[in-house]
């Protein structure tokens, strides 16, 4: 790549005359010379540097999207959502990093992003204690945290943005009482996010308002393998083979998020358990998947477009702009879109190893 | 932020001190005017501009990764891998980006990329026309490009890294012969990227080796939504509901990539069509979800994770190391993996709405 110093040397001229060009001084400059840069500027194909740009303002035109794992289809979703808005809106582009939950992968990638002069900051369901974002807010940059609210009563310099986590479990869990199932599961993840802490309230106040509290179950399925979210689904699976076994298992139930659910289904299905008539489950998210897989997955709308555009025009408020309301950052248009997954619960009947398909 | 500027005023030193201080050029320095320096560093939490460094050498520590769409959930497996590898062996970062096989897109995310000093990229399933990327190529950007050959007989700047799309598909239609389908669709897109062109061949030529080339249908669903990938499942639906329509639809389909079988599979449910007992469908990737889906689908596995290692081995290169042997970019262990979406071929049963399964 050609630098400044090859454009002066290919038109014979000194360096800050490029620079006065680059800068649009040429009001002093004689016509001749100002051809002259600008056709060795042609010639080498040079490209003035943002960089240097940067280093004067300390700003580029990035935003960085830190997701627990782009491998998930969900952050896939909301990460093209954040990165068309951005990019059509502000003519930014996104930097994706997979912190995969560890908190020291998630500092060192805030670490990495400042040292770069990137000072927005999109953390997608973010640990459950946020120091290492507050450290960066005083640093100056701007952070928008999805999928968490502020600590009651706490100050903060982070701006949040968040679904109605409590009122999406709530929903979920009320849809299938109303079909009548009295024995409710909730299918979650070890490892206490926010946003799973107020899904599990959303379940339990569902059911405890329909007198359901003593056969109403939380159903961890264990830590999410390090690999990455795209295991979450395996962890639904390996939950669905341990209920196949049990007696007393929920009739219905409501999963932490779609993926979840499809691997839910999957391990019920090979279980010898069919869904819904063996047991019903409910998805939250509304990832497109849900709409394609067998039963289709009854889910929990989530209102991605307008959450991915709020984070945006979020994290490019100026640093010294007041917090926006606080109140318009919970998104609770939330829709329960019935599908094909849920059904009134039959009489359970034992799990049976699914036949063999083999063929010959 | 804090500049060098603001540490200089705080220790009350010059600039120039500061930057021996950063620089290690420490050693004519008195040690309590050191000291002072680092006292003010810590006190203004000041960080080092890698930004400066940068416009020294024009390097920056990222991977530019282009991908038609994140929200299609095999480029986040993908990306995933990527940003792994590259982080973990080189500790780069990866800037990915949306093209949604957009020309105009993917060249001004080349612009950008080159006006922040990215100088190494990653394209995935780039467009038929690679111009701007040699382009790019000649003004010192290292460029791979994934899921692509180079044209033969040509000389280009580009690097490849590609699995073998005709075996893949070879493999795949040879599967569903074995079983004894003489009727073979191939499902695919609009749109000609060289892969596809080579996954269209590998089907016709295990049609052909069959002598089944009279009953081999390349089957178009149509130009890909610009909304993006997700909508290739939708595309694989649309397909399915018009094949059940026709009598003489075929038993066995490969489908382009895992995403179009698993929206193939729904459109024929749909329809009234069971898989694999009317028809046998295959997909091409191995991404998790083939695994969790219902029937499960068969499918051929890429080698993703070693595919990503090349790609980021490669586009590390200097500029002016020699291009790597690009007999070793081209991936063969290529394997298919039989679940449950293929099965001999029945009697063909005329296309039945699917049941309502309404319920009060």
């Amino acid at each position: 790549m050609s630098t400044i110093q090859d454009v002066a040397r290919h038109a014979g001229v000194s360096v800050s005359t490029v620079s006065n060009v680059l800068n649009g001084r040429t009001d002093q400059m004689r016509q001749e010379t100002l051809a002259r840069v600008q056709a060795a500027m042609s010639a080498l194909q040079y490209r003035p540097s943002t960089l240097a740009r940067q280093l004067k303002t300390g700003q580029t035109p990035l935003v960085g999207l830190l997701v627990p794992s782009i491998a998930n289809p969900m952050y896939g979703y909301i990460a093209r959502e954040v990165e068309t808005y951005a990019q059509e809106r502000y003519g930014y582009r996104v930097l994706i990093g997979n912190t995969y939950r560890d908190p020291a992968k998630e500092a060192s990638f805030f670490e990495d992003l400042l040292s770069h002069g990137v000072r927005r900051v999109i953390v997608i369901s973010s640990l459950a204690d946020e120091r290492h974002l507050e450290t960066a807010a005083e640093r100056g940059m701007v952070v928008v945290s999805y999928d968490r609210r502020a600590n009651e009563g706490e100050t903060t310099r982070i701006d949040h943005v968040t679904p109605d986590n409590f009122e999406a479990a709530r929903l979920a869990t009320r849809h299938l009482i109303a079909r009548g199932h009295t024995r409710l599961g909730y299918a979650t993840l070890a490892g206490m996010t926010l946003s799973r802490r107020d899904k599990i309230r959303g379940f339990l106040a569902a059911a405890e308002e329909a007198g359901l509290s003593q056969s109403a179950r939380v159903l961890d399925s264990g830590p999410v393998n390090e690999y990455g979210d795209s295991m979450i689904a395996e962890n639904g699976r390996a939950l669905a083979r341990q209920l196949a076994g049990d007696a007393e298992r929920p009739t219905g139930i409501v999963a932490v998020n779609d993926l979840m659910a499809l691997g839910l289904m999957a391990g019920l299905r090979e279980s010898g358990l069919r869904v819904p008539e063996d047991v019903s489950v409910v998805g939250m998210d509304g990832h497109f998947l849900a709409a394609i897989s067998n039963p289709a997955l009854t889910t929990v709308q989530l209102p991605v477009p307008a959450m991915a555009a709020a984070m945006v025009e979020r994290v490019m408020r100026q640093n010294d702009e007041p917090m926006p309301d606080s109140e318009q950052a919970l998104f609770t248009e939330i829709t329960l879109v019935e599908r094909e997954s849920v059904a009134p619960p039959g009489d359970a009947r034992p799990a049976q190893a699914k036949q063999s398909r083999t063929r010959t």
